[in-house]
């Protein structure tokens, strides 16, 4: 090892170091920190994070970089290299000023966000939006790209990924969903009762506990707390840490994100121990994070053998508010899918559709089709030509989501993105292993945990998540495993349709 | 207000929010955080020590003092210069690579600690605490001292005191209190049966969880949790945070460990917010510091009045296991004093023989006139001197803290030191308040708090402790206050003493 690499890996250590304490005080601000020490925390999380960017923008680490290419490597360490060098290119391009303009206005933007959507009034928003978008412009300008500007924001979620890619993708993807899902929700009536009972927070806890260490999730190695918006993240090797809500009222919503993040989480364990702090040992891309936790989610635990499993637990814990409920019913019930307004409670079959039309309309705002005052409209008539409903409220419409007032552009294709992936990976998981069914229908997911961490844990940032994915599936990425996925599971859930 | 002034503050802004990540951490560390992420928990934590102190050495921050000092400046700003110039200058005498040094060998120490007292060996620690206490000599050597090296040390922990003064006023205090405590305990029986009883341990945490509100210390700004070991921590403005341990065998252990951290919690709840940055908005020593701990522990819940109060409290959380105990015996129950080996559950009345030993046996470390390997002898005959108890085993000897361990010399006298201050405040605040013993009687102690916040919390680091005490006080400090207090205390409770 040259005396160069070593001390590129001590920096990374420093840098890991730093961001492990921001990512602490982000978990604690969610789940413990209590309300009157938002203010400090958020002055302390930005400290910390302009100085690690100053740490890891160094002329030196440039130099260092530079000296590394220059000697002879391992394939490790090439990998490493090169996505080194990838992020401190994308790191010294955009000007110091424009990063400092950037914190600012979307700091601005989510406040007025936090005040827009209970007012459900866009013109609190509208003006940070509009500095933000330029602002987003100018850094699509910095970092620079092929094609279009909005191949330069995607690529900082879904490295290696184009806009004339995704845009396709989607496409195929509409086509084959659309129609089904018309058909299939001619046919479905009003979502069962026993869905919206009572259930006691604190036992739902308690079963999401007992669920994710049943899904191999290392306790020993992480928690489960709640939070308001579930979420996982890797504090440092041997911590990963998720979350889930526990609502009275709905008791499979809490159950479903818990087995999400979980998604998430078995991941971020599965990742090499020994690259903790290389560019090598993390995710590539949000894309293959959400694949996972999709997969977990909807392959997994909304598949018949799985349900088949649940609910006897369920039943064991809540023999009042379910011990009625039969296994079809119980299968159909947290299968059932209906238009709605809101994304983040779609069901499976709607939520792809949710997000393709907010792919387009950040897309539009970029290519300079849609301007920002337009996008209230612009959102409603996408709402309709999609999902066949109107909002009554901006609140339930165009600021539902948080993510364009924090300048987080680019961000939702990787939601749909990672569905695609989940099915690719699920097809190929299906087809290797033979007894998968067998073994849901007792709750055992090692054979499954086994091949994920083979195929896609095990391997860390060696490949962009497009090249993983393709070799994995043996092909180009198509929306077509997922639309056969989707196509067999709703017309067996309902035949007419 | 100055260019150089508002350079500084900048500068002290950055250091309190790398440290309040640091204390998140070690928060985190205690009672959060996974068993398997305790790894790269201490490297992180090292690595933001590490940048926080070069960024607080660093030469730019000396000129900066050195051009404030030729200012003309404010009694608050001549108050900050004063102190920031006291640790800047302290700071940078003591070599880099003795700092590195005294890391290392106190993180190895500790280590050597916790595997030295469970095997009940000492050998396993003394090479390491030869070590540790050569680099300290050292160390003292590079700070400076007036007298002797011990003053040095000391003044880490307590700014102001001398190892005189601390000498001749525990010598004072033994005198008083040697008598007092074989008077006492020749009339004592053995401790009464419902004080071992077994009370579930979530019922205790949720009896604590009301004490602390009821204390005044606000949940909206701070938290209770569990850990091992019950400390208080104040992350940030508007985030103390305390814990306590529940024990199922010992009910009143886990009461009054949560009353103690109050007592430090409404401290740091009460320092001015608008220093929180400022080196003096914060307390001026750890003997101030536990003065307010023992304070509400010992002074207020351990008082007729108080103990009158808690009891129906306690009844209706634990109506089988303590219905039938009678104000007369919980209060002699929590007040009973019997001579044990060990420091941390040692009662009010014998509780600071234990400390004045530890003094006496490190003082003479540093003066030469005891080595390390006498050190376990050392102790035992002091144990038998002072509280007549001789132990089997050096884990409950001088294996039994860990201060030692991690380098921390000159930190046991400010236990006693604080015992101290707490009795001179508590006359005062008594003459002061006729009112207070009614209050207490009905669990009210909003005045009590106003008088500390207004004679204590609100000056912050205006003055050095000693100094603070003497103003309180209207003297030198003594030890007399607090064996006036417990002569009265233990004469009524046992009248033939």
């Amino acid at each position: 090892m040259s005396a160069t690499w070593d001390q590129i890996v001590e920096r990374l250590r420093e840098l890991s170091d730093l961001v492990a304490a921001i990512k602490l005080m982000h978990w604690d601000q969610a789940t413990m920190m209590p309300p009157a020490g938002g203010a400090a925390r958020a002055r302390a999380q930005a400290t910390l994070q302009a100085t690690a960017h100053a740490r890891f923008v160094d002329p030196e680490m440039g130099a260092l970089i530079d000296g590394l290419s220059e000697e002879s490597l391992s394939n490790e360490q090439e990998a490493n290299l090169r996505l080194l060098r990838r992020e401190y290119d994308k790191a010294v391009r955009v000007p110091q000023e424009l990063v400092r303009e950037l914190a600012e206005v979307s700091g601005r933007a989510y406040q007025a966000w936090t005040e827009a959507r209970p007012a459900a009034d866009f013109s609190v928003l509208e003006p940070h939006m509009v500095r933000l978008l330029e602002l987003k412009k100018r850094e699509a300008e910095a970092l620079g790209y092929e094609k279009e500007p909005y191949d330069a924001l995607l690529d900082q979620y879904e490295p290696g990924m184009t806009t004339a890619e995704v845009e396709s993708m989607f496409q195929g993807l509409l086509r084959g969903l659309k129609p089904l899902v018309d058909e299939v929700l001619d046919n479905v009536g009003d979502p069962p009762g026993w869905l919206g009972d009572r259930y006691d927070p604190d036992r739902q806890m308690a079963f999401c506990q007992w669920l994710v260490s049943q899904l191999n999730f290392d306790v020993s190695e992480g928690r489960l707390d709640i939070s308001p918006h579930p979420f996982t993240i890797h504090i440092g090797p041997g911590d990963v840490r998720q979350t889930t809500r526990p609502d009275p009222d709905n008791l499979m919503m809490s159950v479903y994100a818990a087995v999400h993040e979980t998604g998430h989480a078995l991941y971020e364990q599965g990742l090499p121990r020994e690259w903790a702090d290389l560019p090598i040992g993390s995710p590539p891309s949000l894309g293959m994070h959400e694949s996972q936790s999709r997969l977990w989610e909807n392959q997994v635990a909304r598949s018949r053998p799985f349900t088949d499993f649940l609910l006897p637990q369920l039943k064991e814990r809540f023999p009042e508010e379910i011990g009625m409920v039969s296994p079809d019913e119980f299968y159909r019930g947290v299968n059932h899918p209906q238009r709605t307004l809101i994304r983040v409670t779609a069901d499976e079959l709607t939520y792809n559709l949710h997000v393709s039309f907010r792919f387009e309309l950040e897309l539009a705002l970029f290519r300079g089709e849609l301007s920002v005052p337009d996008l209230p409209g612009a959102w409603d008539d996408m709402m309709s030509e999609h999902l066949g409903l109107r909002p009554d409220s901006v609140a339930d419409g165009v600021l539902q989501d948080m993510h364009w007032s924090t300048g987080s552009f680019g961000y939702f294709p990787t939601y749909t993105l990672g569905t695609i992936y989940s099915a690719v990976l699920f097809a190929q998981a299906t087809a290797q292993l033979p007894g998968l069914k067998a073994e849901l229908r007792s709750g055992v997911t090692d054979s499954l945990l086994d091949w994920l961490r083979e195929n896609v844990h095990s391997l860390g940032y060696q490949h962009d998540a497009k090249d993983l994915i393709e070799r994995v599936g043996g092909g180009p990425i198509t929306p077509e495993p997922l639309l056969d996925y989707l196509r067999a599971k709703y017309s067996e859930l309902y035949p007419s349709a």
